[in-house]
């Protein structure tokens, strides 16, 4: 494995995926004595820690998108290539994309993670997960679509379903999906609807762990349970989905198996390394972890392949604290960074000591004026975390691209207490208002206690 | 048919279409001794002039709609119902959804029109039309890839089909979609991409009739033509589109057909009353127009049936000039605000005069700096023309919602000259990079000719 290194012509770099860690690369190598090619599916960097306030309504899939080209307007030794790679060739040091090829010196892979069903696939169109724009439409759909069906629902029991809003997982995302649903039915909606009280509504949180949030400190996640619950949303931690189906989702919790009649079911449960991992196994031998990450070398490259650097989410770096990084945008964003400063000394025939990560804590946003962060050498929790948590939020989103609208959109919410963007789009979908199959026998005492709880 | 007039039950006024025409009656109904239901297929109004903006990435499909239960939270006497109109029954006093009946003592219609094709629909699918937020981002779909896929192609032919850009009809909606990507393609984008000269990019507007923006003053729609051909954009008029397919639209221009390859054809041409003029002619024996509306009476009721009103773009009013009233905004708002006084004073057994359109004048945007505005007793063009603009659409946006994000982010695009809700959504669409069939024989020197004019 060659890396040639002739000072006269730049170095191609490549870089697969505009998330944060292929944004991140390509921004520390504008200017750089290279030519940059990021290659990407879309025609945009989305920024995901937001994208649940577009499924609930706050912001535009706009507001949290910034076109690739336009981040890259100034940089001239970057390109920006809209299409899909199906291989890679180590050996020619080749990107094989589905209408082209492209050569490569040095190959960044930060193609992320998808959403994992635990193999349950079939779960997917009953609990739709979060991570595209398209996915946040849908999920938004689905949600005001509910509160919709339920106004003109007139059995009972049907119209208690579609007021369920089940949310599997406790991380970040469903943490906030939670926190945000509930808002809208106990807040936002109250005045919208003539035939329902939305204040009936059940959110209901399921986290298969002992705690929500569960990478945070015992106290934050204690915080953080007890924001939610006066929120109103119901927690059920140690309670693993055993089945999702027919509007009912089927948990177990403590060896009780418990059913619950619900049409919005939301996953942020598991998550995958996207299929370049596998490619990359093939290609080069490299090992993979349960989750389908790349095992990165200390420096992130391929076992074997200097030229190769894996980051982000579709990695797995342990060689800092013995478990893998978290898969976090600021993870991503040091790992971009740390690549391109690498690259760049590799061309004056020096290197870089191993990647190390430094952690710059987390948050959660749980609602108005509530929301956890944890700096480690502080925790915040209340409307001083919520602050903590807009400024930080701002402060990532300006970086690309002036986001302005966001934080008057945020300042508008925040005055009026109302979603303007709750829009039921895409398929015909608004037609077809969701019906509740109550044919499937369905017997759940512990549920009823449960929901009361 | 009877006019029930007990005093003491409220009247049940049900409104369809939440366009416009429906909004302003429901609007001007609120707190009247009435219920008032409002039914329309979508859970938002949308503010359809602006929608061209969506399609060409400057604002965002939230930023012109507003959910109709925040626009009528506060109207205790007013409920929103999701659901289609499948038929009316005229002697039962019933509207029949597609799942329950709504009685009704008055009913106002307005359920506005769909595009035509001149019963030419396979165009349809090469030639989309803007009328909903899906065909605003399935054109901005269009648009933005065809630039990506440009940028891509090495066929200089299948280049210059992929930057050439047809628009059909030079009504307001084709002048502002014209100049939109006009400023597009030699602003916006210019910086954008590597490989194309975006600059290149031909833009080319159809009219059939002698000038475009034929319902102004021949002054001003001269004025509006030659603001479009200073930004690049092509005219031309008594130009009659006699077929569209396979990336080719070929049209008739004295007598001379010309063929033009084209990988985006938008169509701004005619329009046809939404389908239920024809259930209002089949229950009620009311006439229809060529375009199928509704031939209405003086007082906008329907011929024999007092208590059923038809307005805005589904109404032919025809009484004051001996011509339709044109299908825009004011006149629907007007209507429905003089159906909304009728029926009131109808209560205290009074009446009102026949309908009276007082013209507010009509006005086209065509890019930055540079719009048309007629009001009659003044004509402006250019920067005024332009801020006058800006001001009345400002003005219609915030009555029902405040839509200051939307004036933020013109502020924010005008400063920075940029388009940051250019989003490639939807279907997986920005995979199959768009390809153009060179395989049909194609033989057009005048078409060269034109596009060169």
């Amino acid at each position: 494995m060659v890396v040639s290194l002739e000072k006269n012509r730049p170095r191609e770099v490549v870089i697969i995926g505009g998330g944060f860690g292929g944004l991140y690369t390509a921004k520390a190598l504008a200017g750089a004595n290279v030519n940059v090619t990021l290659i990407d599916k879309r025609n945009f960097h989305l920024f995901q820690p937001l994208l649940y306030q577009v499924a609930t309504g706050t912001l535009s899939p706009a507001d949290i998108s910034s076109p690739l080209r336009s981040v890259f307007r100034k940089s001239k030794n970057t390109r920006v290539l809209l299409g899909e790679v199906k291989d890679i060739n180590p050996t020619t040091q080749q990107v094989i994309l589905n209408d082209q090829i492209v050569p490569y010196d040095t190959l960044v892979v930060a193609t992320g993670a998808n959403h994992s069903y635990f193999g349950k696939d079939n779960w997917k169109e009953f609990a739709p997960g979060l991570k595209t724009v398209e996915d946040a439409i849908e999920m938004r759909r689905k949600i005001f679509s509910a509160f919709e069906a339920a106004e003109k629902e007139t059995d009972p029991e049907k119209r208690r379903a579609l007021l369920t809003f089940v949310i599997v997982g406790g991380g970040p995302t469903g943490v906030e999906l939670a926190g945000a649903i509930a808002e809208l039915a106990y807040k936002t909606l109250r005045e919208d609807f003539r035939h329902i009280n939305t204040s009936e509504a059940k959110i209901l949180l399921l986290q298969g762990g002992e705690r929500i949030l569960p990478f945070m400190s015992p106290e934050l996640s204690q915080a953080a349970a007890e924001a939610l619950q006066k929120l109103g949303v119901l927690i059920q931690t140690q309670t693993r989905v055993t089945d999702i189906a027919n509007d009912i989702v089927t948990f177990k919790k403590s060896d009780q198996v418990q059913e619950l009649r619900a049409k919005t079911i939301l996953w942020a449960a598991g998550v995958q390394a996207s299929p370049m991992a596998k490619v990359l196994a093939e290609k080069t031998g490299v090992e993979c972890d349960r989750v389908g990450r790349v095992m990165v070398e200390p420096d992130l490259t391929v076992n074997g392949y200097k030229n190769i650097f894996v980051i982000g989410d579709l990695a797995n770096f342990s060689h800092q604290t013995g478990q893998p990084l978290p898969g976090v945008a600021p993870v991503a964003k040091q790992q971009g960074e740390y690549v391109a400063g690498l690259i760049q000394l590799r061309m004056q025939g020096r290197s870089l000591p191993k990647f190390h990560y430094s952690d710059v804590g987390s948050l959660a946003m749980i609602g108005q004026n509530l929301a956890v962060v944890d700096l480690g050498f502080l925790k915040l929790t209340g409307f001083l975390a919520w602050v903590f948590w807009l400024l930080i939020h701002i402060y990532f989103l300006i970086e690309f691209d002036t986001k302005i609208v966001v934080i008057i959109q945020w300042a508008w919410n925040y005055l009026t207490r109302n979603r303007r963007s709750r829009l039921i789009t895409g398929r015909e979908a608004f037609l077809e208002t969701p019906d509740v199959d109550t044919n499937t026998p369905y017997e759940s005492p512990e549920t009823k206690q449960t929901v009361k709880v």
